[in-house]
């Protein structure tokens, strides 16, 4: 369990800091998809459920600057991009699974 | 790890799913502090850095619809109300103790 020499408020500001990074709305379903392995934006898009183009455009900015995910650009022509997971997103996977058995078992009862 | 029978879009669905529920910048940090036993408002406000008293009772509500946290009353003058835990919320303590221990090891060097 989460060590206890931290005060109760410090382990929640600690929590929140992580919220801060991948709480978003599409964080998590992406790092998920990603555990794949690489995709290219347009796979990515496909893949995650209700996201649109500016949003996952946003979301992979953000994800690319916490260190998540790496961004890789190609010399075809044009260009091609793919995304992989660092292996500090690659660390999220456990608590993702989770979140997901939790969800399997309670969220669909909603 | 997440078993393979459902596509990937309808995994990460499922995983919107569930942070539609816990996935507020609140949820998690509230069922942390409470992991540590029943709490009356005044106490959770003052546990759970940075919000302030709209900001919490919207969210104990939400979590109360959803199954994740009890809310009882008892007829003291004034009447005093106790939040804690369901099972369904404990349930979560598991993905919240790895997602702290991810931020233990990266967020604070973002």
């Amino acid at each position: 369990m989460i060590q206890n020499n931290l005060s109760i408020s410090e382990k929640s500001c600690s929590l929140k800091e992580v919220l801060d990074i991948i709480g978003g709305k599409w964080s998590m379903p992406i790092i998920y998809i990603l555990s794949k392995g690489k995709m290219r934006f347009k796979e990515l898009e496909r893949s995650v459920e209700g996201i649109n183009t500016r949003m996952l455009v946003k979301e992979l900015k953000n994800m690319e600057a916490n260190g998540i995910i790496n961004r890789e650009v190609f010399a075809t022509v044009p260009p091609t991009v793919e995304y992989t997971l660092t292996p500090k997103g690659e660390k999220l996977l456990p608590s993702i699974a989770s979140l997901h058995q939790w969800g399997q078992e309670f969220a669909s009862g909603m």
